[in-house]
């Protein structure tokens, strides 16, 4: 029960891509291919990973004119290396022109969903979740963040609009001008909130959060603790709001952080610095019948 | 004498970002600070680098209010860890705001610039020129190639429209399905394009070079070929077009591929899994006049 | 300390209806009116009420040509009949251009800010706030919801995508479909959810609530209750969850409501049937200098 | 006969109402039910009225997903309450999805198209028609425009741009900064118009009708004149053009103003303070097969 | 006293048209010109004639970079060939850049103007007008048509939605398919439009012209009649509509019809046939200060 | 094997064209026509000509509404006067609607193409190839060059930002602000640029030649000359680049100037100044069945 993209917005992007990569056609096949000639091809993984960007892949293939297209895994699935993931069948001219863009699609959100489930993997048996941040691609962010939950993972915040996250330096701005004390100067601005925006306050140093706590928020960042802070921030805050684990986390380090019974961890390279999954397009031309 | 990106272009890229990353305004600036409250701030690198994405920063940030920006590197510098990159100041909601956009754009910019550079300079004293590929993020393939050249790399075509580049794909579709022989079919497409498309052909295996430069080409491209293969390529090729090697460069490899004497070296991972430099906004807020 | 719109948002709203309104040009006032003619104007309530719109007001004059505008009464400030709420002038042709434009969205805006502000006032010595709902009109909901802040009114959720609002009929989905038990199929579903996502459920009876709360929800809504039954569901819940009166909630009805001891009352009424208030613009022509 | 909205400008409005209501997909539907559930729904009447939407209606379902609808009322038609308006059937994801932004467009235009009858009906026996104005949703024009055409009355017309409307802003500035007598300044700028653009003027006096008639105009405008008065300055006309009544008309005396023998009245009302028509959509989840 | 077109509709047109000749920016100025060079140009007429453009002009200039722009032409002036329209002065890689662009426009709509006031000419002493048609170039409508009125012309309806014209096969629709005879027909659907709205019939027989004056019209059209019949039409009307002339109208015999007494004559070859005027920008280097 | 124009580019320029045509709808066939009229139509030849625009006329009508459409002459065939080219057949309102539209797209289009047809017929039996230039009109370069190819033109760049085009302004500046001879200046320039951008220079004099080949050139544009002058030209250049004759080419001059052995001769006026061909649609009502 994955929640995937809107069609919509999935047309959207991958129209923006397609006249990106073909502004006015593909000269090298409408140039040299005869317009009848056909082709098979098969989508095949050079490496094993998770799969996302079924309706993706489609789409840009669809977008530029009639193609058949099969998959035999789906997204949120993992598969080998040399697995089969799709069968593709259409005009040369067609399945050559969206090839790349419907690769470049697919391999850098399976490559998320690759690393995702990577980090999802070390935490297991722990009640920790891996959450993404906003660290994603200009434009792609619908889509980076359903890699993500490909991978087994969860999500952050959308945007700014949709729940508070008040950084150190919300914090330090508060201090440095404000004439309250920072637990009523927060209490007071989550007060004009919309019910249902969700508040969450980072935090760099143990001693802080007993005020945090008192102004009420639904979730606090524990922003570059060790572990044994860690440790300490969990018991200290004991169920009054969940706490989320953050910074510079890496996957050597992620089992030891959930063990520690933080809640949520948000990982900004599942996003920022996932490289793209090699998976690529393997043809046979098709005998004309 | 960079080449840098239109204005226009950069306006409606940064738009696009800022609009998905507060779709109805920020709400942890806007119900949480002052709105006299000011900020300032260092844009400090944690690593060492080479600057790309000045013009896109400022943008992101005045795009959302007024902020003053000096940048004391400029695009296509490189610069230590720890150095101050540049310096801003504004209304703190507007800079809190802005801040993840722009540093998305010029973390992700500048690693590109950094990894090419690294290339690049594996390929001091040859000839070869390092180049980008279309495996770009869909929506910045401008932003990117002019990372790119940031970092001393150059750049392939842009699009599919822009020139011709035959495939092992292209030339199976040709071999199966046409009548004639390759070098006449290549002959009579290449004699129908636009006189000032530049034409480049693939080969997998040195039996294929004669056939295609009979056609005549201004690039052969040596696809995932041995060092001693790509040797005996040039040779072979020995001045009658271009010679382009490609297909899974790496870095610790690039420098014995630029000795073999090839013209271009095409690297897929310039773009396609650079990861996000490690660059930060470094807070102070000001005292109110 | 009000949240304001966007100005990128507000633009982009502000040029669709100014090209809706004068797709090639206003033909009365650059068929009829000398080019150098200079007008000054009063923008006047013609009914008492609290303002929203001074932005947008501005940015409709604004993009039609150079006008100097001073706003009298401040977004949020009540005003009375005949005060003055800003002086414009500028170049005949463009002010009476922009006129309709400018007032349509003032007028309509004031109109919701005024409901709201009465519905407020109604509920004033107790802790209820008044919320907006998704009833808006298509296309202004960032403009309405503004609306209804300036008029003392609270937000709910902005859209489908930043918070679950199971209603009635999701539940009858479930109850339907599933083969677990009501409580159980929601707290899987709401397992999966973002950390940040605000969790509301509706019922029609107070002996769904015990279901609901089990399920761990953030805000239960009582959905068309009797004034005795939302007191009895006050009681009931108890603190374990916020309480949101609902229904066809009436101005009429909204103390009684209020006085119950709900956290939050929605109105539909606020932007579905809000009438536009009556401002005008009054006009003087000036002598040319 | 009704002239109804362009099918490609209905698409662009609902396409951006729908990206409005879920820029990211619906949580509540995506995270709780079962991909595979189904539903049926009947739009009910909550009180009586005239119909305006269906295409609107089953473009904001279809463009969700694939949803049967089946209309028993159409556009224009009168229904009762209680009367069921139209079925719909589909995944129940899709139509909890797009029920709202279904709903709020049909409440809304069916709320013009049932004042609009109102108005009309008040003029039975007259050649007066009733008529919109330019006090539309900024957006929605043409959408409500075809509502009050379904409610029997007539447009106005469109914009600024296919007709003259001089009102008394624009004669005073023609008086003012003019050398020449009224009569004269509109002669001369009403003879370079596009001989297809109709001419209408504005008068607040008696007095000031053989001017404007002098000047050859289609339609002149009464402005917020008594019964008494818009009785003699249709005598005085006499034909020589058409005569609109205008300013503040409510349904409690249009019948008086329609009786004096006017052409058009034009009502602001219809549009600029119609609430929403209160129709419903009752569920009834489906027996999977 | 000109009606310009909306700035904000000429910065869409000549972005779009900018973006499609330098989608990522112009290599030649970019890659061979040095930065801080500086460039002067006149924009010189190579012929005489009509000047229609000077806002795109300067648009096209502007959008691209900082470009000093004086006209000693006006939109609407005659010149003569070898005139200097304009003085240019910037940096040369954005002057170089937007020429061409910029050409392109003031060209086309220049030999628009031009080719108008030829027609124009033709009718000195006649009440006849010179108007435009709907055979304008896809995009470019709200400029050609202000290029007519800068050649002295006028416009007839802007498209489809702003005047009624029914045609033969209009009429032979409505004989055809229709049950009463044609004038009530027409009468009928006549008395449903907007009562701005103007109307015109199309004749292209004389024994036509009492059944459509019948049905009360403001304009009859007498297509493709000869110049014997086109004086029989203006006499049998006799002042109860306007008469316009239309049908392959060519300069040479425009004279003869506005001899006949028509009111109107409209010329598709305005628009659908101009050829661009031939101007060019003369260039001169400047020397670094 | 005509590349044909991108559907989805199609797609968005007919969008645009309807929309400008008809923003509010066909008062004329709407208010007029009965909704089941159907009609029957031929695209009928006035003139011989050279077709172009099958599948624009196609979309303009399909995006109205349904229509069947039979194409007898295809893209790039010739045809006689009184040659029926198409027949059409549907709902009246839909077809009359879109006539005008689809009719500004394919007259337009096939007069490019006839004209190009011209400029090559008169260069049969030499080398030289007859190419468009940048001269195109504003937002349909791409359909204007499809149209040249359809006429057995070729196509030059698309744009600025594909192919170098050295003019004498760039030249002039480079003299002008630099400090090394031209040759060197250019050469430092070209090598820079991505290795597939073809490299076009233009000379105004013989003399000018060997420095330019010297740099390295693809293509070497002789503008203006003498038929004497490019003769010597040819033979100078000697088969070191590519030679393109420009400058004001009329068609009874194409055919001396094809003589002279040059390979490419560019023709400003295949889209400049190209008049719309003479198309009709034939009406023929259907009887109701």
């Amino acid at each position: 029960m994955l929640m995937r993209p809107d069609r919509k917005a999935i047309e959207t992007i991958v129209r923006m891509a397609l006249m990106e990569d073909a502004p006015w056609g593909d000269v090298t096949s409408q140039f040299l291919l005869p317009a009848d000639a056909r082709i098979s091809a098969q989508l095949v993984a050079r490496e094993k990973g998770v799969l996302c960007g079924e309706d993706i892949f489609t789409t840009a293939m669809s977008m530029t004119g009639e193609v058949a297209i099969e998959f035999a895994v789906r997204d949120g699935e993992h598969f080998a290396k040399g697995d089969v993931i799709a069968v593709v069948g259409g005009q040369a001219q067609i399945v050559l022109q969206a090839e790349r863009v419907a690769l470049n699609f697919i391999q850098r959100l399976s490559g998320i969903a690759t690393v995702t489930a990577q980090y999802v993997a070390e935490t297991a048996g722990t009640k920790a979740r891996i959450v993404d941040t906003r660290k994603t691609t200009p434009g792609l962010r619908l889509l980076e963040r359903y890699a993500v939950r490909c991978g087994g993972g969860h999500n952050h915040r959308f945007s700014l609009s949709d729940a508070v996250m008040a950084k150190d330096n919300h914090l330090a701005v508060l201090t440095h001008s404000g004439t309250g004390n920072l637990t009523e100067q927060l209490r007071s601005g989550f007060a004009r909130l919309p019910h249902t925006t969700h508040v969450e306050v980072e935090v760099d140093r143990l001693d802080q959060i007993e005020a945090i706590l008192a102004a009420g928020v639904d979730t606090i960042m524990l922003d570059n603790f060790t572990i044994e802070d860690l440790r300490a921030g969990v018991q200290q805050v004991a169920g009054r709001a969940l706490v989320e684990a953050s910074g510079s986390v890496r996957l050597d380090r992620v089992r030891e952080i959930s063990a520690t019974g933080v809640d949520v961890i948000s990982v900004g390279a599942l996003t920022h610095s996932a490289r793209a999954l090699d998976l690529g397009l393997d043809y046979r031309p098709i005998a004309a019948t």
